[in-house]
């Protein structure tokens, strides 16, 4: 029986941090394969597999996806940006194909689906990524202007660009490290959900504290959540997703 | 620099089959607080960390899950039932606390947030069970009925259960394999879409439905994906999810 101590895939989960300063080295063919292989071993709901995945190398298009992404400039620098993409639009092909209809596609469970799966399938690609030795960094940025980067790669109607995946060797001289987390017992529930161990959130506070100061950062966990989930004001734009998906097919009916 | 070729980690996520039949052994505290820690090393949108687990293994208890997700017997017979939250629960009360708004938990984005984040976690968990030699499968039926799955598991507003997992040690005779996936190419785009990638679909299809007719299922793929995504009635009730979600606190303005 396998076990916890000396677990390498464990090892290397808790050792995972977000990569935001790149090597030269580009990523290659056959790491790019792996990653796609390892995405596509998630699980799917139904065997849906409702996801594509674009593969930018381009210098000027990633360039403009960086400005698109809230002129981050590591989307740029990075070799590879994977765009990971929830695609209802292969089952909608199929169906017109077949002449027939496919009135789920409207609705949000479906939409849900889609960007759950789009999900599971890029964790894995994360980890894949971090076993071949690449740093990556998900960019949720790339929902700030959905339109405008459906119609940089080229995005058929029901097909949305979730999440940015940038990958390539990292810079060991960044200055980053592995971010703490809440502790387990503020997320870990047995049998009932039990708001008491928000207790434990206070500690985790002052350890975040200290982390950011390290990094030059201000505040706590509790203050910067409470910022980031202020309002409209705090979405940088994705406060109209739901128009906007609806617009590009997938709909939240 | 660590290669494709002998990568344990890719091994192992290109091994990972469903697993629906599970052995007596029970899942250990050490197994369990191992699959939370890898989940929680998962990346997590502006650190926001918006999910909880709720670990079930009161057969009562599971046994009703499983009734309430499409009565599907292996959740009751699973050791370790996870149900995981998409959880603005713990920023909602911060919010309260401190007498602030939190106006962005009403918007899609930050329900989309909560799904995703949820999601990324899960699949680090999925990985970690599978590198202790525990089998899993997600259980996308828990949003068939999810005021009553939340009621059962105490969920407070904001909270939502997105998907269980059921884990345990596969049963070896499970009759099951790792099931194919679409050809890479008809996932993979290069620098900007391509729908002609959807000529691929149709040797899956014939490889499909050759694995469906091993394991005594009908229909290749795009039967069963028009089948699944058909409307309403193919949905088993998620197609008022967006109402429930609103109703239970995570709404989709």
């Amino acid at each position: 029986m396998p076990g916890v101590a000396g677990n390498e895939v464990l090892a290397l989960q808790l050792a995972r941090r977000s990569v935001r300063r790149f090597g030269p080295r580009p990523v290659t063919d056959e790491e790019l394969s792996a990653l796609v292989a390892a995405a596509q071993s998630a699980p799917t709901s139904s065997n849906l597999q409702p996801w594509s995945v674009v593969a930018v190398r381009d210098p000027d298009r990633k360039a403009r996806l960086a400005a698109l992404a809230g002129n981050q400039a590591f989307v740029a620098q990075a070799p590879l940006f994977l765009v990971w993409v929830a695609d209802l639009s292969r089952a909608r092909r199929l169906a017109a194909g077949a002449g027939v209809e496919l009135a789920a596609t409207e609705y949000l469970e479906t939409t849900l689906i889609g960007f759950v799966d789009t999900a599971l399938a890029a964790q894995n690609a994360v980890l894949a990524a971090s076993s071949l030795g690449l740093g990556s960094v998900f960019v949720g940025a790339i929902r700030n202007h959905p339109a405008e980067v459906a119609a940089e790669l080229g995005l058929p109607p029901h097909a949305v660009a979730t999440f940015g995946l940038a990958v390539g060797t990292p810079d060991p001289d960044e200055p980053a490290g592995v971010k703490p987390r809440l502790p387990p017992a503020a997320v870990l529930h047995r049998e009932r959900y039990d708001a008491a161990a928000d207790e434990h959130i206070s500690a985790y506070d002052e350890r975040l504290a200290a982390y950011n100061a390290h990094y030059g950062l201000a505040g706590n966990w509790s203050s910067r959540v409470l910022a980031r989930l202020r309002g409209p004001e705090s979405m940088a734009g994705r406060h109209v997703l739901r128009q906007t998906l609806e617009a590009l097919g997938l709909p939240s009916r």
